[in-house]
Formats: structure tokens, sequence, C-alpha cells
């Protein structure tokens, strides 16, 4: 179980940014998991502006491929999403956005079997 | 009006997830209505990992049906969270990833005709 | 770059409020964009209640027009973000539920080619 006092980061980017021919949003969340962060959620924006452009963009059914805003949420303490926000730094250098905040933290794992469902690793 | 200290309270739930054979956040939606939560929203994540598992989920077009990650945000005093938490915890015990801030709260309700619409109730 | 200390502003809607004969939270992030904040993202959930209705609004395939929770997420200095509600306010005056926190901000914009894609700016 994580300590109760946790931390949020919240990075923003866009749906169309790429990090070594991948999307960067992906590229987040697998070095999240690989860093053994407690948890990572991506979320798409209808619509946004931000770090990297200050155009809106719009979801429109006529133009799926718009650059939509993304937010990666990140739930840890605060030392290791500080470090993990470190590692991002040193390969993205322009166009983020992020914000860190204080949280409690409440983290139940476990394979007992009044969960709504057996963990599968 | 609520009072200007509250909470927000997110709960992290696979998309999968069930209790009394209905999706989890369903259940969570509609207890914390029951309980009279000031509001709840429940956003879907494109990708991510938690509490419940450490596979990264990602939603593609070729498998509408992945266990994408949920999150639920819910605003109210602080009392009535830490309250509402409580009941969730004697019901699910495992596979929730859930944290807590303060937050100012500006809630404006009524029947004025200056608003946006009409409130329905 | 913003200084480290500000504030992430939620605004909660509803898909169908309307202001002006626009949707209301496209009104709120163009005024946002005007007011030139730092970065807006518009979310949209997929179940929820809140100031406006106490009705549980879900999204169903076969009920695409729902009036589905949005949130607008802001992000910038307190003080910005203050007067941007209180210009918010001045225009809505009911069913609006918003929240305020504090964060630590860290804004990168730039022109560097290191970053993940060009500024189109």
């Amino acid at each position: 179980m994580l300590p109760a006092d946790g931390s949020l980061l919240r990075i923003f980017v866009g749906e169309s940014d790429k990090y070594q021919k991948q999307p960067l949003y992906e590229w987040i969340v697998t070095q999240a998991r690989a860093q053994g962060l407690a948890g990572a959620t991506v979320l798409r924006g209808l619509m946004g502006f931000g770090a990297n452009t200050r155009v809106i963009h719009t979801f429109k059914i006529e133009r799926l491929s718009e650059d939509l805003p993304m937010v990666i949420e990140l739930v840890d303490t605060a030392e290791k999403l500080e470090t993990f926000l470190a590692f991002v730094e040193q390969h993205i250098h322009s166009g983020l956005l992020a914000t860190m905040e204080k949280v409690q933290v409440r983290f139940y794992r476990g394979n007992t079997s009044t969960g709504p469902k057996p963990s599968p690793q």
C-alpha cells in the first residue's frame, strides 16, 4: 500500500506529439510502468490549447485527426514522481505543461476474493 | 451552496470491473447520487495501468473491449467524501486506487433565468 | 515560463449547456484563450451528475445526444484564474460547479529542436 501522503502529477501533451516514433503519451505511460509507478491514466480532451500551441483544437467528426489535448495522470509518492518528471524532462524539452499536487492516497491491492475481479498478474 | 472548503475524491477503476453484476463505476455513481453528493463525473482513459493490473491497457479500434482505466471524480465536503469512501471500502476490498485532495468549491445552483439552461429537477 | 506556484481551475458543465447559442464549454475555452491563460483542456465524462441536474446521465450507444458531464481544466496563476472565474460568473449564474486548487506548475515552451514537435505558432 502506498503511504497516505502521495502526489498527483499531470502532464499535458498533444495527441500528435511524438517521441522516438511513437505517440509521446504512450512513451510516457510505458516509462511510468517501467519505473513502477502506482498508477497512470491517459485522458483525451475534446478541445483545448496549451504549452505547444495557442490554436484551439477541437474534436469534430469531420476532422478526426486533429491534435487533441491529452492529460496523463500519474499517482505515486512525491519523490518518485519528481524523479520521473526529471527523467521525462531529460528527453522532452519543449511543449510540456505539467502540474504536481499533493493528494492523500488510498491504495488497495490484493487478491482477496471479495474484490470486483481477480488480479490478472 | 457548498462551503468554500471542499474536497475532490478520485477513484480509479477498470472499465470491466463489476460489482453486483453491474459495472463498478456505475455502482459508485449510483451510490454517490443516493447519498446526495454534490457532483460526480466518470472519465474513461485511453490507456493506463493501476491498482488492479500491471498490464498497460490501450484503446485500439480493433480491441474495443479492453479493460480501459476509468476515473470517477466526486466533489463535496471532506466529511461527506470520507463517509462515502468508507462505504465503498466496505463493498470493494481490492483493486481500488483512490486519491483525496482539498479544493476550493464554488457551487451555483438555482433557477434564475440567466443561467445556461433551466434546471430539470 | 509560469511561476512554480499555480492553480488548477476545474469547471463542471453539461454537454448541452449553451451560452450565446454555442456550447458553454466552447465559449469558456474561447474566452480562456482570449485572456491568455496557459492551458485549457475539455474532458467529456461518460456518466455523471452535478450542479445542473440530479439525474444521472449516461453515455449509451442508443442515446448519443444525452447531456453528458464535461470538465474544463484551466491552468495558470491563482490570480489569473480568479479573474477568469469572476468573468465567467458574470455571464453564467446557475448550473456551474467549479473547484480551484493549488498546484506546482512546470511549463516548458520554446522552439528548441529537441522537443517532440515544432511549435506551430
